[in-house]
């Protein structure tokens, strides 16, 4: 693997993204870290090089469908199924990182990180479990309209929390939870995604978004980006 | 249409309701509101000119059931369906009215105003969402026991913002919602609605509120209020 | 009834938990709080001696699925159903108490009270509705790695609410509340427990715990407590 690293601690495994473009999740890129994932110990930290992630990589992106259906829905259910995830974010997280990165357990940001749907830029509405975790006023109308909160705003919205050394708290934690009942803190995460109506939710998410790859605004927003141009909507 | 006005503002709509006692919505004023919303465009500012509205008008509700159903719950579903509705609130917003305020996208106040679940005072439940809205310990205190708090409160709760000049604000977003991928907005409005349960919630909200018409004290309640005196409840 | 008191207070009850151990729910404890909310009234301020309560007695745990099933979820669904609790807490709740507390419609804490999960160091997962009633990032993360708040972080958390002098607090709570339209109340409560899909969540909840009574972290756990000992898990 070249664009994602799968390190063993010990009792915990470290995968750190190191992608070009801030780590923008192209198809290799996806296959990869669902790849890691799905190889590391149920404790695993997850960071990025140079930022978290910033979300799909635009200019890759054809079958939304098939997308979320084979890499974006698997590795929001890896984040989310029998293991543990500490997320240690750096500089940027954006669109679908946005939602893997609300979906760890542990979700730990330096100062400034800015968090950004992005979804909405392109036409689209926001996947990977992004409106399911922003909630209250502020994540709602944020989940409909897109926006962006630096990490000082998100742990005042009880979305994360902030550390002047996030490796340092995130190595911290994972010996701790390493040494801890895995299988009682498993179980505790399952009655959250049951609480939460997760699978519900993402069969609904497919739907909604699965259709937006027709409209005419989609296809602006993509061609628009890949031109490196300002884009006009049309609002269907 | 003489207690709503409809008004037509180029990319969006601006619903201006204007009707006697601080717009209580009387069936009348429902069925007014109804039509504005649905003739409405997509972007739509929603107000009241006096105050933004003080919910049901105690002194025609007859039939509850009907009534939810056949004006209460559709003028929620419209707000949560396929529109992206502003609400500007001023002075004050109660009962169904706090269910239609909390509904919307963008929940805009100005300093000062005051939020009332009022239900309770005539011996309902809350309906028209708002005990769907309502979240919190705080939240759903107020949604069983009845309650009210004021916009920099609701604020604080991450129920609403609080602005100087809610309407100029209201106007800027919705000049910048129109220029947007709508379609976008509306499938993350959408997986919201599904993550909130709203339909579900609706039936049960039917079925209970629909029960209370028949106890003494939504009797007591109705008549204390058109007698203009004090009332007791008995709890039955 | 000797380890709980049952007190008419006219148009309320005040139930009053003074078992050994800081109120540790024995067999004989939960049975007997059981059938004291059965006979309350329908307003019922809930309160402990010398502390709220701390959870099952770990001592005497031996069917995790027979208890659940015949004690802690039927305290639970009591707490949830045809009446109004008002939990006064004091100096420690930890474990099914902080279910229990959590579940009330209100929750008065005095300050510097401690809110502890307790479950997780005895290889457990959170039961009676903890992580149903754990909200937000900080809510979540408690209920999966367990950990614990002080009321005032509580507060912040929008958990509960502090006051200086707790029961006389409830004390006017409860005479205002047993004035008011019990049967209003009690159709918001139904509303609520809807939206958080309470039953589906104790079913759940149920399976995921019953397992755990299986692992070796768990015996480990309950071997550690009883023998005084620090424990080691392993993770199985």
């Amino acid at each position: 693997m070249s664009l994602v690293k799968l390190e063993d601690k010990g009792k915990w495994s470290l995968i750190v993204m190191r992608g070009p473009k801030l780590n923008a999740l192209s198809r290799e890129m996806r296959d990869e870290l669902l790849s890691a994932l799905r190889s590391a110990k149920p404790v695993t930290v997850l960071t990025g090089e140079s930022a978290y992630c910033v979300g799909a990589d635009v200019t890759s992106l054809s079958d939304i469908r098939k997308e979320l259906e084979e890499s974006f829905h698997p590795l929001l259910r890896e984040i989310r199924s029998d293991r543990i995830v500490i997320s240690v974010a750096d500089k940027i997280v954006a669109g679908a990182c946005l939602g893997m990165f609300l979906a760890s357990d542990v979700r730990i940001a330096s100062p400034g990180t800015r968090f950004v749907t992005g979804f909405q830029g392109i036409g689209l509405a926001p996947d990977t479990g992004v409106a399911l975790f922003l909630r209250g006023y502020k994540g709602m109308k944020m989940a409909v309209l897109g926006g962006e909160f630096t990490a000082e705003e998100g742990e005042k919205m009880d979305l994360l929390e902030v550390s002047q050394d996030p490796m340092k708290e995130a190595e911290r934690l994972a010996e701790e939870i390493s040494r801890g009942p895995l299988m009682a803190y498993l179980a505790g995460k399952k009655m959250i995604n049951v609480s939460l109506g997760l699978e519900n939710f993402l069969r609904v998410e497919l739907e909604e978004q699965s259709k937006l790859a027709y409209t005419e605004d989609f296809r602006e927003g993509v061609s628009a980006f890949k031109e490196k141009r300002r884009l006009q909507f049309k609002g269907k």
